[in-house]
């Protein structure tokens, strides 16, 4: 028995995504128990050359819808650019949550083999197979965001821990 | 076509652990060039209640050489608990690599339904499929302490960036 691509793709982004989501419930809540304006929590990073936690959120949506539509071979969605209040930010979230729902295992299931060229704004490109892209590339990127804005957040003082992060596994 | 348990562990690993091994050298170059205790720096932590720098790769460690261990059903190596210098850490590290390195696709693979049960430091036990572990726990984990570290260091001033991170993919 082995993994199936879709296994291994869209139940993890709408955990991982999910959790996301309940973290910055929690940010919100730290805010306005502390007299802190969200737009500040948003605005914090760990160094001033790195990027900011609405950013970090941004990055992890955008590495999950990518990953799947790139496998999938279907347009991703488009976000806004603007910076988002955190009830934005989590709508932003769900609407990658629900277009990678969307998505049915036949779809993302047998790509570990297709071709995928990712064009990178640099110009540069670079040459995946289905499973490169997913187990090398999109996955660690997601992971690196989600853990990024959690300890953006964990270094804020906001209350969350590792169950927050892991969440709950989901049946799809 | 599928991922098999063995593409989806044993070589992320090795990559991710090769990448934090080399994150650390960058650690130690900039503690010498800015005249800090290295010490210090493995003692650095994003909140106090967070594990250190040096806890962070060493539950990175666990995680990979657990996730492992418990698929092909063999005992993990068992790491020093003393505080150790970035070389030692470092040592850690390899050792770990050597321990992932050494299994063969036929320990792992086929393991994806196999039930594993993890018993918790607090007593409570969690059931688990192969590829439940590997994908909703382990992995997640392991990425989690990886980037935690990589983000303990750029909080220091320590100039590295994702290319560090995502280090370079490993054919095995």
């Amino acid at each position: 028995m082995t993994i199936s691509m879709y296994k291994a793709s869209v139940p993890l982004f709408v955990q991982f995504l999910t959790s996301l989501s309940a973290i910055l419930d929690k940010a919100a809540a730290h805010a306005e128990a502390k007299k802190i304006d969200p737009a500040v929590l948003l605005n914090m990073r760990l160094y001033p050359d790195m990027f900011h936690l609405a950013r970090q959120v941004g990055e992890a949506n955008r590495h999950a819808v990518s990953a799947c539509a790139r496998l999938a071979a279907v347009e991703p969605p488009v976000f806004p650019t603007t910076e988002p209040s955190i009830p934005e930010l989590k709508e932003r979230i769900a609407k990658a949550i629900d277009f990678i729902k969307s998505f049915k295992p036949a779809q993302i299931d047998g790509t570990d083999d297709k071709e995928i060229v990712i064009k990178f704004p640099s110009g540069a490109e670079r040459k995946f197979t289905g499973q490169s892209l997913l187990l090398n590339f999109s996955l660690p990127n997601f992971y690196f965001h989600v853990t990024t804005a959690f300890d953006i957040l964990r270094h804020c003082g906001v209350e969350i821990g590792k169950r927050d992060f892991m969440g709950t596994p989901v049946n799809l």
